[in-house]
């Protein structure tokens, strides 16, 4: 790739870097962006720049956040007697799209993996149990992820917590809506039937 | 997307301006660069600066450069007697990672399109034309696209330049290496059948 000035080069490199961005694409972003008009090559470059300087973390569930306390938590409609735990960021965007909630977040900044070496201390789980008092909440609904580590975690908070008197519950598992059976994998199908109600 | 703070979002609007990046890679490429190293974010963010500042144009071959010349124009070992036209710096890139040339290029920036009001003035043919010299160039390579536009702008190449005591070429069009026949297009079959050559 000598025929590139260097300047390309090394923006091809830094693109490849991310995540799902190949060398083709990669090439490809950064001859858009020399293309493009100066002004959203910069914008680009400066939100970058300003993504690391402002996202904080929420004092309070630990989401992503620009003030000490996230929208999320300072809106006087969401009810904070209901704590969804779940283990990034972006499983508590998925969720927020879905409106299907309206009580509050508590990030856990990971999942339960001995084999990766992540233990009870080394995600939030502490703050978890510290807030779950239940003078203050109500229920706390474990949304932790259907795999391995996020079945793990799920267990782990239960046994932790339920002697609290907080109601505890799990997200429902089963066939995604729309969903052809065919496409099902095993499992999935055995959790649908295992947890099958009356209509 | 309410609950993401502003910084990201603004982050995954800029994203998805680029092409082929969708909103949800958009989401992925912002989270992934809030938990990247410092450095590596501020790479990017440099990256992207430096290209708009030092990326220029041969002042030869109006390819993309670091200087006046180019690394090509530039390079004792590549004959500039003999010059493969291209519509683009990506073109060129092509024809160099294939490593099938060792003359010098020039890039029309375009092709002719009457429709989008793209003329012979609009991309660099008078540029082409002035270094069309049979003193100092053998051959003409004519490597623009295949599709209406290019094929079009290669006859008006080879029109203007045909008297001119300078060897005209164009690059060779069929059935792609390696290629089932059953996926080749019919135009390029044809094309294909009326090239064939003896062996």
């Amino acid at each position: 790739m000598t025929h590139y000035p260097d300047a390309i080069l090394k923006l091809i490199s830094s693109f490849s870097t991310l995540p799902g961005i190949g060398r083709k694409t990669a090439e490809r972003l950064a001859l858009h962006l020399l293309h493009a008009p100066d002004h959203e090559a910069s914008a680009l470059a400066a939100d970058i720049i300003e993504l690391k300087r402002s996202v904080r973390i929420c004092a309070t569930c630990f989401s992503l956040s620009d003030q000490e306390i996230c929208r999320i938590c300072a809106d006087p409609s969401r009810d904070p007697g209901v704590i969804c735990v779940v283990e990034n960021p972006a499983d508590l965007a998925a969720i927020e799209k879905s409106r299907s909630f309206t009580g509050c977040y508590h990030v856990l900044g990971g999942a339960l993996s001995p084999i990766d070496g992540i233990g009870p201390d080394d995600i939030r789980l502490k703050e978890l149990f510290n807030r779950a008092d239940p003078r203050k909440v109500r229920e706390i609904i474990i949304a932790t992820r259907t795999n391995v580590e996020g079945e793990a975690t799920a267990a782990y908070i239960h046994e932790r917590l339920k002697s609290r008197g907080v109601t505890l519950t799990r997200i429902a598992s089963g066939v995604p809506m729309g969903g052809d059976l065919q496409y099902v994998d095993p499992l999935t199908l055995q959790k649908a039937m295992e947890k099958r109600y009356d209509v």
